[in-house]
């Protein structure tokens, strides 16, 4: 097909996520290396998101592509009750870069399908049946995935299962009251949650799952104290501690997994995306030893076609290996310096910057109308002009390549990026703020 | 890692779906090929249920291979934002194969995701909530196909999403009334359904949700006029008829699509498995012209990061065009005709074969104590002694492998297999139920 063919096909025959169809205009996209990819006309596009936050180590990498080449030669696909060896050794890298009390790995298809087995077998351990999760935040659409949601994209599922709660996230730049300190807020937020869990009544709760780091919901980073304290909440009450690293896991924020920065050890942990990049789609569960031992003599009762699918799993040795290979950590925390400098830069030069989060490779700038007050430039669940299309089209048009939600644009570019090209890409980012301050607010 | 290792590092690192943990003992495979696969020790097996009924064109298709290394070469993944050439192209070779009817797909990972997305489109479409699915069926294991299963593998769901609503299946065999004609059993089944959703108040149902021919709850295939006559009453109340074709679509009942058998034209058709075989993951909604237009202007509020993605994708043009290319449909014709005569005559000679059903390559054998009573071989959700998994143990020490589900045997081997192969396994197969008449009655 021509580019204008897979253009049009493309509108003819494809539904598109979250989307209006009519109006859609796809790029088709004829290549992609390293952090870069070229539509049919021989323009470049830089990935500053990595596409949906998975291409951790951008387009292209020969390691990968050789592995799943390789597997094709041996097989594609065997199932789950079989000894796959790209599974079995895919499992026990994971759990050999996990702490010590983690046991085994139940893998699937990506992260929605991680989350919805994580909370399952938390209440077949526990015998407990309600669920915890976070207002600001994305765990996946399906419908438990999507339950566990707090934001809109769960709406269409509602109304929601019985005994999914929520709770709020440690979103201290929006809080309605103003904290002294780091300390004073992770206690407040600690106190909230375990107040929330009594009265719920913390013998009918399962788990309490949270994004590590809040990602498509804003970057929203744990106060020093909050993560170990939900972990003290979760001991006192016998209750599972879910972490969520779909996005901000395998080396995005620095460390190998989110987790590690803060002090903690969850009793599950969901990832995706990173662990084969996307290359093949992979998800899974990390089990703690303990959980874990619990299902010798209990049925777990989950279960899908591709659990463990060889060639995804053959994606992820060569992709997990990589990382270490690659020396990808060093490189996500130098780069990652600069672009905290530079979103800090922006924020002091920008009337439209209110706020800037950042860990690693993993960052969002939040845009308000006004400094002071804080009010965003779009509001909650709303957007009728299209305010925050426009912003990103500005982008786009300089071929920096991203999506906002809500009132927040997203930095989160490949792992593999040079200081060179961040530092290029940042400038059009500079430029295109300087637009919305003088045109948008 | 040698065939030792292997198996000892799954048993120790690797959680597998719907199982106590202790006493697995996984095959480990070394290689496969057309409808064999092999253990490090040489050992051939003989694949009689294409794994879970996906791998319809067996081991090592060297088109699907091609294909995929093909993809690799361009990319493994661009987001689903963005047009790319395999997923459009095989979007559009999906839809020339449906009735004219259909004019969009929306890509999954899976099976259960296709499920997950079909009742969030027919949610969204009509502005209803309630959901009418089966008791006799499998539709996955999250939390909304999970909710549509009506056997005990939702139970770790419950209690359940309000609204979803389940129903009986035309299951004649174990039906305690007796029918006069088949067209007697359809009227039944058909009022028993209508006066279902009138209780229900038909202007709150959305959708019906049933396998076009019910799969692992037993080859349930349903009587003539049957499935026009749900249609009937989902035109009658404006209700989204949904088929399930995630094992039996894609040639396995010597057609195409399984609802291609029975005169009817469904308004979403889900798929999986067989659209790649599982060589990489890939499902979908094939979603009708009209629906599909709703979302012209309404926003699709669906989606999944890997939603068509590129690489799966092409294993599904490859795939797909290789059902036409090899004359799949006639070998199934062919070889299932085979498979038909040699379980009408295993239910003629043996007293622990209470029923066959068969169409095209899909079938099981539905073991019972007594034949005249109907008394089953073990008791639902029961079998403390582990009767099927010692059946199925004995096909498997003779190499014959597949599975039990309650007191069913499947079989349902890859579309390729030859009369002489088919033949082979069947004698197999003869001399097992024989083992069964004599020790297990």
């Amino acid at each position: 097909m021509t580019s204008q063919e897979i253009k049009e096909n493309a509108k003819k025959y494809v539904l598109q996520s979250w989307s209006r169809q009519g109006g859609l205009d796809p790029i088709p996209v004829e290549k992609a290396e390293g952090i870069y990819f070229y539509d049919y006309d021989g323009n470049r596009y830089t990935d500053m998101s990595s596409q949906l936050v998975n291409m951790n180590l951008g387009y292209g990498n020969p390691d990968i592509g050789e592995a799943i080449k390789k597997q094709v030669d041996q097989y594609c696909f065997i199932g789950p009750s079989f000894a796959a060896e790209s599974r079995v050794t895919l499992a026990k890298m994971i759990i050999d870069l996990l702490p010590d009390t983690f046991g085994k790995v139940f893998f699937t298809n990506a992260g929605a399908d991680a989350n919805e087995n994580a909370i399952k077998i938390a209440r077949m351990y526990t015998g407990r049946k309600k669920i915890f999760s976070r207002y600001r935040s994305y765990h996946g659409s399906s419908f438990g995935a999507g339950n566990l949601t707090g934001e809109p994209r769960r709406y269409p599922l509602e109304p929601g299962i019985p005994g999914f709660i929520k709770f709020f996230d440690p979103y201290i730049y929006r809080e309605p009251i103003e904290f002294k300190s780091e300390e004073e807020a992770t206690n407040y937020y600690l106190a909230k949650l375990r107040e929330q869990v009594i009265y719920e009544g913390p013998d009918q709760v399962a788990a309490i799952v949270i994004e590590t780091i809040t990602g498509s919901n804003g970057i929203i980073i744990p106060p020093k104290g909050y993560l170990p304290g939900v972990r003290k909440i979760c001991d006192e009450f016998g209750i599972v501690m879910i972490c969520d690293e779909v996005m901000a896991g395998w080396a995005r924020t620095g460390k190998m997994f989110a987790f590690e920065n803060f002090d903690v050890v969850p009793d599950l942990v969901t990832f995706a995306k990173g662990v084969t990049c996307g290359y093949v789609q992979l998800g899974g569960v990390a089990v703690s030893s303990k959980i874990a031992a619990y299902f010798d003599d209990h049925v777990l009762s989950c279960g899908l076609t591709y659990s463990g699918h060889p060639l995804a799993c053959a994606a992820g040795v060569a992709c997990v290996n990589y990382y270490t290979k690659a020396n990808i950590l060093d490189n996500v925390n130098k780069v990652g310096k600069v672009l905290g400098e530079k979103l800090e830069e922006f924020k002091e030069k920008h009337a439209c910057v209110g706020d800037v989060r950042y860990i690693g490779l993993f960052s969002c700038v939040e845009l308000v109308k006004d400094k002071k007050t804080k009010e965003a430039l779009v509001s909650y669940g709303k957007d009728p002009e299209g305010i925050m299309s426009k912003i990103v089209g500005l982008l786009k048009a300089r071929k920096f390549m991203t999506y906002s939600h809500e009132n927040m644009i997203f930095v989160c570019p490949p792992l593999i990026i040079t200081e060179a090209q961040l530092t290029e890409e940042m400038e059009k980012m500079d430029e295109v703020l300087g637009i919305v301050d003088r045109e948008f607010l």
